[in-house]
């Protein structure tokens, strides 16, 4: 099953030249889950060519507008182009008034497509989304006073794997395969039980990404993305700069690497970049000298997870 | 004094492929005037090397997403920037509300820097800013059911221009020179008074722009516009598909042109372009069919007004 996750914007705190603040792409069996959404989001999506009407699912971290400005601009255009089909959005308390107040004074009348906000709680994990491609869950952040949530994307394992062989050594009807792969057994005409382990394989194991974006190094986090295949992690700051990053909710480039060593994650991202750094490489680099598997969440960079 | 416009986006109701909505930034004597503040503004700014600091007025013709969305941002890097000189929006009622209620679910606090909301008033024309350099009147416009206001800029004409070879020919003290300037009569010695008018030119006439968007076609917009510089009328759609613009509150790009011949105005930019049309130049040849002087609103292109 497709699992591609493609950056459209790693900045902080706002827009720079040719950079713009937060937003991602995950691609999951050819439907898209937006994350987070900050300003020029839909220009970026233009400018790829990924199209808005494949996104049912959209996932705020947090009410910094870097996070979440481009979501009226992209609510607006779903108007405009007449969607019809619902639109889901997993966010904390206050958006939901904030476009309703926004919907009412543009003399826009109602959305004509369902839209279903989903208050997240910055508490205590959750799972908000469960659907035949994927499980999401909360992951509680530390981002100073704001309530704010990462998101952690898991797979649905699929169905296990007949072993063509045996459908012709058992002379398996063809009806009864879609059980066995559910994990059922299969009786001979003799009364004679074929375990399923004998006649299937087990399917590849559920790829996960975890999106943490923006938060204090804090190792409470470490049991929500142990393991993952692809953890993004914000680095907002330079080691030299970020000694203090905790102070203002934030991480440096080496604590974005303790975490990802630590939870032992198979491959590490950075971003969430302040404006101030021009050479990206350089921050992945002192990441590297902690974790060496990190890459920067480079802007419409797509990242495979095989 | 420098009197130009450039244009950031011209396009309705969203971004396209590297297009953007409705946003202007009007060049008077180095200050910075926005007119309107589409989804990218700032990005756009960013591109073109435009100084955000530069603006201390921002002009909202109506709330309809495509002319404003981008305030959030801008609005939100002034905040981080650390602004601290008088922001002035003009814009009708609620928005102020809306940047209230945004900040507050921010939980950013208070704006560092005094932001003034003044309400406009979409029945009549009213002066809305008067300084050394300019004044504003805001335009009645008929955009459906939203208010909506146009914005006229008149330049304030200059002092008088002293003749140099006067300053001779009589011996005019050098402190004479400024009250002269503003009109003053001067006497001689002997008691003799040289008038004004003998001493100094006239100063060139006042610099205008009329910015129209979004409206449909009425002739009670003449008045308004008459004689100025430079007319930007909207030209949503194209004359085929414009037969009945105004019933959606928009113009066509023979509308737009009608105006401009009956308001005698120099020159006509026509924008506001639906994103179906991808050939702009052939938007202008249909204005052109009524009204020669017509050129294209095109983005990231400056007009200068001489």
């Amino acid at each position: 099953m497709k699992f591609e996750l493609t950056i459209l914007g790693n900045t902080s705190p706002f827009p720079s030249k040719g950079r713009l603040p937060t937003s991602q792409i995950l691609n999951i069996n050819e439907r898209l889950y937006l994350i987070d959404c900050g300003e020029g989001t839909q220009i970026r999506m233009n400018e790829l060519g990924i199209k808005r009407m494949k996104i049912d699912h959209i996932f705020i971290s947090h009410l910094h507008g870097d996070h979440y400005y481009g979501l009226f601009g992209l609510l607006g255009s779903y108007r405009v182009s007449r969607r019809t089909q619902p639109l889901h959005i997993h966010c904390p308390e206050g958006l939901k008034e904030l476009i309703e107040f926004e919907a009412k004074i543009s003399y826009a009348g109602e959305f004509m497509f369902p839209l279903h906000f989903h208050t997240t709680n910055a508490k205590k994990a959750e799972k908000i989304l469960d659907n035949k491609d994927l499980e999401v869950s909360t992951i509680p952040l530390r981002h100073g006073e704001i309530p704010t949530t990462g998101f952690l994307f898991r797979e649905k394992t699929g169905e296990r794997k007949m072993i063509k062989s045996k459908i012709k050594e058992y002379n398996i009807p063809f009806q009864k395969i879609p059980a066995i792969k559910k994990g059922g057994f299969f009786k001979l005409p003799n009364g004679k039980v074929i375990k399923n382990t004998e006649l299937t394989l087990a399917p590849p194991p559920a790829k996960t990404y975890a999106f943490c974006s923006d938060t204090a190094y804090f190792t409470g986090l470490i049991p929500f993305i142990k393991n993952v295949d692809l953890l993004y992690h914000e680095a907002t700051f330079n080691a030299e700069d970020g000694v203090d990053a905790g102070k203002k909710g934030h991480s440096s480039t080496l604590e974005a690497a303790k975490i990802a060593k630590k939870g032992k994650v198979k491959k590490l991202i950075i971003g969430h970049f302040s404006t101030r750094y021009r050479d990206l490489e350089a921050l992945a680099d002192e990441s590297r000298t902690i974790f060496e598997n990190t890459e920067v969440a480079e802007e419409k960079k797509t990242f495979v997870i095989a």
